[in-house]
């Protein structure tokens, strides 16, 4: 076994604390990643909410993280000691079922090892996460990262990126497309700025007249106030690809009436029952889907197509210490546009 | 005015009887069709009942018919008298926005005139259907038919057919892909064979195993029978594109779950309000869609296509004196697959 530290959460404990963590000894095909920066997602806080009510075991969140590899397996074969690498959210999954397969190993059929939380497939120990100095993953589920860019802004690509990235690519968003993206968060700001990046025309819906400078920064064409019925009408059925980041519970009917004739609205923030009224979807032959997270082929194109581009988040970093501050104000929604965590004084200790 | 004999209701009548009703003299751009078999679609039945239950003017059905013309307006340039034609479930449009001008007359944002129960654009008359002997309408509604094929049998192409026939098109069916067709009635019997002669494979999702018989012989490569789990089973996750004709409402989870990677579900035969757990599309990142009726750009081109592939409805043809007895079988189920009525003593006497 090896240790390392890390900010978790035992039994009902509602903060994260610095405590002393194992990891496994890499098997064959593991490499051993020394942490550097790890994004701070929506769903951390989500989980260390659910944990703390739940009270069993440990905790460490943590699933967009960069670092550098400092030990592999005797049979890896993609990566060396020194390689600059990125782990997401997902660490493993069955390989064989038909969307492991297809390189979507979010959906797989067995589900997919999540970065923490989740359950080992082979010891049967429970994933913990990048808010660590160090973590050991199979290989397949290490990416080489763009070395030359900011590796704080690097890290939220891995989940808040590929969520975006996949239903761009899924619905091929591109010249002569326009695509809306709606509420301007850790993903928002990210499909806005890769939505752009692909060609597309892009729209940012928003509640916040205020968002409008930093939507356009962001490389939006147009920004519609979502409270504003002018607005509103103006974009009607104009949408070909609306990508709906926004969190929280809401009709889906407003957002469907600004979609194009055969166009999509892709729910990614909302997990919850859906209910529409069948008009809204039939009047334009548009669709509904939703789609979360990314598989592994994805998620190497997002990180190569972004080292090509130098595109990056925007990103607040904090040190490892001040976790409780960034969870704290990312549940405000202060935030723009991801917290990172600086945890490379874990590791270095 | 002309006058003409159709079956109709008037105010709170329950039953169609024989009367005779005015059609206008043509317009410029009028055509008149003598009526020679017009298909008995479900929502006759339904429009009969709310016709019924509201007890306010004429009510004369019908909405897929086929005829010959026998008078054209001055300005009518693709249509003389003998030609042989059918006419669908919208006879006008405001023909200037953007559905109008992408063909798709049927999501018109001023909503389409329908060709029973709608209002004139022009004297503000409510329209009356085909169970009649005689039908005027502007030409840009009417379309050429294969005069070679069964005219009886060429009827529900106008309604039932050119609704499955969009989303066949939308969804690019063809050679390599699966298509599930749910519920094997009117809608359901040409989405079958129409797929087939797209190239695509073809399942039949049934809860009557004694279907399958009928499915294969309409073009079905497999039947799954849905009642039962281990068909359930096999087929999960395999159907690129569902189409859904059951116009009950029904729970749309089970055939989500048969849905592939990247497929969709369109649901034609239900209008009321939808409701799904939103995992049921993230997992395989698979969309909900609905579409109704059709543009007169596919609509055409449906009819070219049955007449190259010698494609019709299988059809149970009745004098229209029988129209009671359509309507009391079809409201049982009994029918495989339309029912046609025989108008030309109408228009003949």
């Amino acid at each position: 076994m090896r240790t390392t530290r890390a900010y978790g959460a035992q039994g009902s404990e509602k903060e994260l604390t610095l405590r002393t963590i194992e990891r496994r000894d890499p098997r064959l095909d593991d490499v051993a990643v020394r942490v550097t920066y790890c994004g701070v997602c929506h769903s951390d806080l989500s989980a260390l909410h659910a944990h703390a009510a739940d009270g069993d075991g440990l905790l460490v969140p943590g699933h967009e993280f960069v670092g550098e590899v400092v030990a592999v397996g005797d049979a890896v074969t993609r990566f060396a000691v020194g390689d600059q690498v990125a782990v997401g959210n997902i660490v493993d999954s069955c390989g064989t079922c038909a969307m492991c397969r297809a390189g979507q190993e979010n959906f797989c059929a067995e589900f997919p090892t999540l970065t923490y939380g989740g359950r080992d497939r082979h010891d049967g120990s429970t994933t913990l996460g990048g808010y660590s100095g160090e973590y050991v993953v199979r290989e397949n589920f290490v990416y080489h990262r763009p070395a030359h860019l900011d590796p704080a802004a690097v890290a939220p690509l891995l989940c808040a990126g590929v969520t975006v990235w996949e239903p761009l690519r899924r619905w091929a968003a591109g010249p002569g497309m326009t695509v809306g993206v709606a509420g301007l968060g850790g993903l928002g700001h990210l499909a806005v700025r890769l939505a752009a990046a692909l060609g597309a025309r892009v729209v940012v819906l928003t509640r916040t007249p205020g968002k409008a400078d930093d939507a356009r920064a962001l490389g939006a064409d147009d920004v519609v106030v979502t409270t504003d019925d002018t607005d509103l009408a103006r974009a009607a059925g104009t949408i070909d690809l609306l990508i709906d980041t926004i969190s929280a519970r809401h009709d889906l009917g407003p957002l469907l009436r600004l979609v194009a004739l055969d166009g999509t609205l892709v729910s990614l923030g909302w997990l919850g029952p859906v209910s529409l009224e069948t008009p809204d979807l039939l009047i334009g032959r548009k669709s509904l889907a939703s789609a979360g997270s990314g598989g592994r082929p994805r998620t190497q194109e997002l990180l190569d197509f972004c080292g090509e581009r130098g595109i990056t988040a925007d990103v607040e970093v904090l040190p490892s210490a001040q976790v409780a501050t960034a969870l704290r104000r990312l549940a405000a929604n202060d935030v723009r546009y991801r917290f990172v965590l600086d945890l490379s004084d874990l590791s270095a200790a």
